[in-house]
């Protein structure tokens, strides 16, 4: 089943409903659940009790692609990103003129905290964000997390999915480097938009694809104007979306309405090319530019790069500390 | 005025009740507003409606501490720690053999996102969390803010922090040693518990102890079991609140019911004395060990550290990719 969020264009800015997405191409409908739905609560019931509700909606008349507005189909409650891709964690290591993954890559999975309110909807335009010249992308596959786990097993994470969707995690890499000579990750780099949708599709509907370890194995590409940038499959991630919510809820929460992202996938963000190059080809995202990202059976976002928004002023340099003892 | 959030001993575990915090010592009493207030909303409210409804609470009897949990003041929207004191910058890189902090650190401030849900109430035990040898604490001082900002100036910065409280960003110092090898920062290091408390301080009540620059300066120290470890001023910090709150927001939101932390004052972890002595001097914290932080004008939060919780089995190694083409 594949659920979206939408508003129609003649609703409030802040209206949000739940449809029920049926058909493909030009035949594809949204069908609209009861008003007060809620995406992630409906992924939380039972398949049954899903099933009713959406053979309520399906049975009303749908909407055209061109009749409504996709919303991010979770606003999170918490967002983590992994780096759970061997190959994109290789050829990064070797821009940087390193062998390759260090051995802690291989001991667990690392992940970091994202600015849970910079996401976007799937068709949504991004603004070139400030004071970088070299915008990328990073595509991912996320997951929707629709029940609290806190020490849960493999088995207990499998059942607090309810299902997955496409990401591009957008990233300013000359802010972002500045930023992690501090060695705290990325900061003003990656919080302006984390693009996610077109929709959520449940994880039943994905156990087709898993592989002989319970992987998930879809196969994911991202273009550039029409041109294809990156392609690679989810089923090359080190550990399964089930390990990836048992460690996160090692002594720790994770709640309903959190996201957990895979991290880049292989050529899946420019920065791998340029590392691998030792220049700036392909060059980076300009305004006007059109990122497309699919996910096998999952769906297709599609953002366009628009005008950068008016923004705050900076702020000064650090005022250097007066040594008063305390 | 200070602001509280309490449930009582005998409360529903989910119960929760804000409190005007009035005397001090043993004549400190929470006098609850009305079931249904929200600390986040009375902050964000007028000061002028904000004391009508204070008038109303202390007319009331209040309760004593022994009759009441504090709880984490806020549970943040999502929650932003800074890194802003350049001689704790200072020593950690020099136990990184590094000369001080590098040039970036001056240019503008950095920070990470962190577990939102990992906050805890200012008297809880901490249980000591799993695969470490080396906890350690860091004292912070964390504006709460209370209405919606996005390039937002200084000035609207102002407006839009509601208060202030103590942190106790609890870390596992090994954990997080070998994850920020992957240059993303700290994943489970940092996400098992941070301290909030005891009680939200308004910015207004917290003027008077503005230097020139408008920056507060108040003093922080921390002791473990009775004794003092760690001592600084808030003075020291290399942006203001406000200058933290309007960088977060350029390109960016920062929502209501979000916390924003300073990042660790000079001697304010252990770590940064480890780096200097080359020893575990003073050592890891233990359980049993009592942790107390106090911030001048706001107020102490206590924790002791106590048993592991039973966690979940830890995942394997990852999985090698197998490199079938997409």
């Amino acid at each position: 089943m594949r659920l979206a969020a939408f508003r129609r264009p003649t609703d409030e800015p802040d209206a949000r409903f739940v449809g029920l997405v049926l058909g493909q191409g030009e035949h594809l409908r949204v069908h609209p659940f009861d008003a007060g739905a809620d995406l992630v609560e409906l992924l939380g019931e039972s398949a049954e009790w899903r099933e009713s509700r959406a053979d309520v909606a399906a049975a009303a008349d749908g909407l055209t692609l061109d009749e409504v507005v996709l919303l991010p189909p979770v606003y999170p409650v918490a967002m983590r990103d992994f780096l759970t891709f061997e190959a994109h964690v290789d050829g990064m290591e070797r821009g940087h003129g390193n062998p390759g993954p260090p051995a802690e890559w291989y001991e667990s999975p690392v992940f970091l905290f994202m600015a849970p309110h910079a996401v976007t909807g799937p068709y949504d335009d991004v603004a070139m964000p400030p004071d970088t010249e070299r915008l990328d992308f990073e595509l991912e596959i996320a997951a929707i997390v629709v029940r609290d786990v806190r020490n849960g097993s493999v088995e207990d994470a499998r059942a607090a999915i309810g299902g997955y969707c496409v990401m591009n995690d957008w990233s300013a890499r000359d802010v972002q480097g500045r930023e992690m000579r501090l060695k705290l990750g990325p900061s003003k780099g990656k919080d302006f938009a984390t693009t996610i949708g077109p929709w959520v599709v449940t994880a039943d509907e994905l156990d087709p694809y898993r592989d002989e370890d319970g992987f998930l194995d879809l196969a994911m590409s991202v273009s550039v104007n029409g041109r294809t940038v990156g392609e690679d499959r989810s089923g090359h991630m080190g550990w399964s979306f089930e390990q990836l919510v048992s460690h996160a809820s090692r002594a720790s929460w994770v709640k309903a309405g959190e996201v957990l992202a895979s991290g880049t996938c292989a050529s899946g963000a420019l920065a791998e090319a340029w590392g691998r190059n030792g220049a700036l080809v392909p060059p980076p995202l300009q305004v006007g530019d059109v990122v497309e990202m699919t996910i096998e059976a999952i769906g297709t976002i599609t953002n366009r790069v628009v005008e950068r928004e008016v923004v705050a002023a900076p702020v000064p340099p650090a005022r250097r500390r007066t040594r008063v003892e305390a």
